[in-house]
């Protein structure tokens, strides 16, 4: 994998030496309102680099992450007379981050770019491993491309300002990276107080490392999804399911909360399918349940969720739900097919544990 | 590459083979009205695979080729029920090729293509090397993907109902392939009287072979045009400035038209500054002059020309225009910067060998 990955609090500096050796044409910065008005005058201060760049600003928010909005971001870097040998940075959430890597694959057929993740939730997971696109028709991510930045500049100073709620978005991608990966990473990040812990400080620095280098090394080894990097899918079969149809009751939630309640329904899955340990599954639900609450569901509305499993871009043959499941931390089995009975019973049981 | 080449006049069975080994969960040809009307029926009548496919129908020609064609594309693809084990198989000309393959690499992070061309542009070009992409905002293939396409089925069956235009507007490319290659290569080429000829003949698919192989050894070595694939790119800074400027002057010529003429003013060039023998130069021109006729410029069109060559894509820096040309049969030199006062003056020498 050639995307380099810079854990440092010292942003601007590295950004001025990445851009020294890249060499670029030009640079152009995509980014979004809040970012452009909250982190990026500091930046150009700091950095020489970015005081020439040209500034794209979208605006925020995963429902703007659409076709209109790439085609002005693609209209935007024409006129900062972009070339094949210019430089995007992406600084922002996921969503920009997801944008702004496509526009850039896409650009002339391909340029390079650098993502400065703003969030818990872009740093560990949408900055790295060479998955960008955009929202299409109401799908998720359902147009973009495989394309691995030159960087990402990976930094808990921008966390200072996120809500408790980002916080835990992020979060769960973490707690799923630490399931993937064995029982000790899985209790440190249950022992971390993340309510009550400095999210910019040294120790979140130290856990994010651990946990992104466990996407980078599943994904190394399976850059185009292939195989094994479904083993992240983890949570996000139900999980998206989750955030459809919160959407769809015009009641939305963050990505990472789906995700920490599609993986206690997975978890459930794969204690009934393959032993997973009742006390992990049991420790797992009590610290989501604690800390994210619940996500409100009855039996009546099981039947249009598992329409929106089946829809899952995952899933190669249309009807047959796949996940990804767990035997122990670290012992994943991708490609499990689940029956509808046994989704059914998982369903329940996580209103059990969840206490709904 | 991955590319498989395949030089057949038996198409539909080629087809049910390649669908048959690829094993997709649904097959999904995007097509233009023109190749739905004259190509498909029998292609279908023919070929079991295609019987059941799901038809997505464009409007044909290089200015449907854009960013609302696409969208309707992937809409379509939704509305079939596409998933990534899905193939595309893309029937017709450079542009739907192009859009088409675009189509295919970026819906669901991308799914599986085999390209059809149908006629002799695209089969000898567009089908072949992973480029493809859609105009925008008034430049040609903007945006795009270097995306390989799993195998072209490559056939002359379909040049019988070219025209003699698009025909000559194919042979350009081949033509260049062969300049590319060796004096031998360039001789046969210029001794095949494509006027009074059978297209669709034996001899022509032979050509046409050798002229794709010519294509496919330069791409191999070079997928993502960092280096000598821009060998490539002989004839079109020239052939790009005339085709844009003709649309301007709203009297459009053939993309090949322009590459023939493009291919003289770089000859010359090469002549002038790497001293590319004068004999070939010449037997070229007449050749182009006979066949083609004459793309009619005068000096008051050089500055805007001029403006047009610096925009080309490949500048990796604005207003350094660079060209890919020849000190002699198969002996390339791509990056080569050419001041404007050469420029101008190859011009000059191209009025006068093209008696304009």
């Amino acid at each position: 994998m050639k995307q380099q990955l810079i854990f440092t609090n010292n942003t601007a500096e590295t950004i001025d030496t990445l851009v020294g050796r890249l060499a670029p044409s030009s640079l152009v910065v995509i980014t979004d309102d809040n970012v452009d008005r909250l982190v990026l005058p500091q930046l150009q201060a700091d950095s020489k680099a970015l005081a020439g760049a040209y500034v794209i600003k979208c605006r925020p928010g995963d429902e703007n992450k659409n076709l209109d909005a790439l085609s002005t971001v693609w209209t935007e870097l024409e006129r900062a007379g972009a070339t094949r040998s210019s430089l995007v940075l992406n600084i922002g959430g996921g969503m920009i981050t997801d944008m702004g890597g496509f526009a850039a694959a896409a650009y002339k057929r391909g340029m390079r770019f650098i993502n400065v993740p703003t969030t818990l939730l872009a740093a560990v997971d949408a900055s790295v491993g060479g998955k960008t696109g955009i929202n299409f028709n109401g799908y998720k991510n359902e147009v973009g491309a495989f394309a691995e930045s030159e960087a990402a500049i990976i930094s808990t100073v921008y966390f200072k300002t996120l809500s408790h709620t980002e916080l835990l978005s992020g979060y769960a991608e973490m707690l799923k990276h630490a399931l993937l990966q064995s029982r000790e990473a899985f209790a440190s990040l249950l022992d971390f107080d993340i309510d009550n812990s400095t999210a910019s400080g040294e120790r979140m620095l130290a856990l994010l490392q651990t946990s992104v280098e466990i996407k980078r090394r599943i994904v190394e080894t399976d850059l185009h999804e292939h195989g094994l990097r479904r083993a992240l899918n983890l949570g996000h079969t139900v999980g998206h399911a989750f955030e459809s149809y919160a959407m769809r009751r015009e009641s939305p939630v963050p990505h990472g909360y789906a995700v920490a309640w599609g993986m206690v329904v997975e978890l459930v899955i794969s204690h009934l399918m393959l032993d997973f340990p009742t006390e992990l599954l049991h420790s797992y639900a009590d610290y989501v349940r604690t800390r994210y609450g619940a996500f409100d569901i009855t039996c009546d509305d099981y039947p249009a969720l598992l329409e929106l499993m089946a829809h899952d871009k995952k899933n190669r043959t249309p009807d047959i739900i796949n996940f990804s499941l767990l035997r122990d931390c670290g012992d994943v089995v991708i490609d499990s097919t689940v029956s509808a009975d046994n989704i059914k019973a998982a369903l329940d049981i996580y209103r059990d544990l969840m206490g709904i």
